[in-house]
């Protein structure tokens, strides 16, 4: 399984609190903690590699991409988005972090706003809403989070299929943290901590739900077009002959 | 209750078969039969009229747009799709008519391909899914259309909240052919039936399906941004004094 | 439009905290500001009652029924949750009530636990989640009330189609507390605030919030039958002639 | 992961197509193709054992429940689908196979009449919704069977998380053939395919969905009780010592 940790790779330089923090980039703490993973074959992809770490020879091969963005959205290439998404619906995987909930990938999967409340600093506490799903297997029905960046409801997105956990912060707000949906063959995850100068990506439930979540959105097949089919003669028809028929493939 | 029939009101100019059957244009029918219903105030747009029939005058004022395209999609502005996907986050209601399937609109809020099977002139039979959907009010449990065109599965949207009816077609194939979302605080409803070619637009059961999907979608409110809110205290400390806080509006 | 406030009426004989606050019952307190709406006929229904306040009689002519219940919910029959439970299925509305989440209705319609943490006397604080959705019509985007029982993840649900409104509680937790689904051709609400001993039906949003609720779970028709329908022939052949048979209709 | 295929084993007595098409029971039948799959430890259990082969004993132990029954629904005693459902919301993955729509655990699951239209015989022909789902796993997009029973809409369950595959059948009607649903923590799947004196589960593609099913239903943990949680205190008191509070356990 490959996975792809994406990073703007940008705060890291401005901000030396996040340095600090993640001396090897954000997309160095999240690689490190999924390296762990014996089943996880993790690269990573940054903003300011040639076609921002993803040209299609390494976006066609990726099964699981993560995607961590906040100061630079407006810098990814349309192009760009519009590629990752497309690989998605195909059947890709792709978990959004934290302010990526304002990314071109996400918002494009989305076809909403993905606005929301926010507020610097704040004490989360996180609720298991779906003890069933495999993204909270491991995990505690309740943990906590000392200083985490406060994202609020009203969050402008379609209706999650399952809200896995949702965060209150001590501020008075509560949010849909960890959020799933199907888009085309592919499957989106939205994840809320991770804030750069907060520690979240160094929390262990944190790191347990990013892998469930990587895991969860493995791909179960990838789509051979996303054209619509013709068919020329009718199904009825062709049944007997039907594995000859590109119109009746995925 | 304002309500906008757009047409691209191109393959009238085209084929006779379709100004025959909608001397008017599509549009012209489907305005038609609205106005058959006292409280829709319902007036028509179309792709050759100045700003494509759908200035801001006109669209900030629209509580549900009707959507018929098939052979333009291409030539329907980039920056007209955006506004009206805006105006539908906002709160207002959008009906996707036939091949608005894909168009710039409905791909933009559903996010995915929206591709499909398809293949002219088969006999329809339509299924209710869901007996207790407003859009089915006053609708039978079953009906069929002696011809229309194909649309089968795979479908490639976001699962739909509500499938309200499903289509089976002679020659094999089925559809999910009524569908609603929401999307922001609009609500979406793509309705399958309706090739220009076709009768479906006089067919009764057809015409209160879309009037049904009208009332449905009416607006609830319309937001004032759609922009994050930054919240400059805690919900908490803002307590007794928010009504002067435009972050704990909509 | 009938409504039936359904109330178990016994808290208030208990606890003269209860009687202070709804002189004329919970019940009453209810009834009372549902009669402002002119479209809403309203009847009251007490487990005193004769038949329990829901013969036939009255149950087959409901067309929203609200419940309350919290202390008494093992004295309510069996065969009266299966028949209200039955007439949701052909097409009612029913408005389950703060504690009534533990009723044999709820139960029943759920299919599933419906438990979650609890704790008495909390300030509770509602967002809303869905702007779009008729019952946040007229409502702030927030709201709070100075004291409710505090109710918690995780509520042991199936996913809702909707969470209109979740609650965030001082003491850390927060909930689900305004959610939506279907179940046959029938409307389901839950709706939280509603502590016997706090003020929640006196406050002018929850009664709104309430009176929404009413008018979304307004049935759309009634299904002649819940049985298996045996279709002696295939739908093509019948296609003619299918006004007669039965196994067509709802 | 321990796999229990249930059946009643009823209609292999009265039938002797039922006999020579399974010859072991459809529970053998069933049985066999899972055993292939070396991480399922399948065991089988009928109505005509002790406790109808499911004491508790067996149940606790069991991870994926697989439900045969048809013409004795009637027999299942109500404590033993109280006791099967109870261990769904606990964790247990169920998959619900053909006539099971009409069981007591699947009712008392899904809290709906679980009615549909039916007739016996005809050809069958299933459409993949979702490519993205881990249960379409290996399948095409589009397989047929030459003879089932023909189960049609409107199917009264709740509306489906995802629909996998819906069919179509040559007389007309159309299904919702592999529907999937969260009960508490546990996982819950319909599969129309499977009429007894039809060879549903003897063609590789029913049985590839069959095994994809029991993998996906998997349980992701098992609460230690359904019951509401009291909690003493509030979470932000407990926060430090938490680890001794069963309140905030799952």
């Amino acid at each position: 399984m490959n996975v792809v940790v994406w990073n703007e790779n940008v705060v890291e330089k401005l901000d030396p609190r996040v340095r600090a923090l993640h001396p090897d980039g954000l997309h160095g703490t999240l690689a490190f903690f999924l390296r762990r993973e014996p089943d996880l074959r993790v690269t990573e992809a940054t903003l300011d590699m040639p076609e921002c770490g993803l040209p299609d020879s390494v976006l066609n091969e990726t099964d699981v991409l993560l995607w961590w963005g906040h100061a630079a959205h407006d810098r990814v290439p349309d192009e760009l988005a519009e590629r990752v998404a497309n690989r998605v619906l195909a059947g890709m995987g792709v978990i959004a972090l934290h302010s990526a909930h304002d990314s071109k990938v996400f918002h494009r999967l989305m076809g909403t706003s993905c606005s929301l409340r926010w507020r610097l600093g704040d004490f989360e506490r996180l609720w298991c809403i779906e003890p069933g799903h495999p993204i909270s297997r491991d995990l505690p029905a309740v943990f906590s989070l000392e200083e985490e960046e406060m994202y609020g409801e009203t969050f402008d997105v379609p209706t999650p299929e399952h809200v896995v956990y949702a965060g209150w912060f001590r501020g008075g707000e509560l949010f849909r943290s960890v959020c799933t949906w199907t888009r085309g063959a592919g499957h989106v995850v939205y994840i809320q901590p991770g804030h750069e100068t907060c520690g979240a990506y160094h929390d262990p439930n944190v790191q347990r739900l990013i892998v469930n979540a990587v895991r969860w959105a493995c791909p179960v097949r990838f789509r051979g077009t996303l054209d619509c089919l013709r068919m020329q003669d009718t199904t009825e028809a062709m049944e007997r002959g039907w594995q000859d028929y590109g119109a009746l493939y995925y």
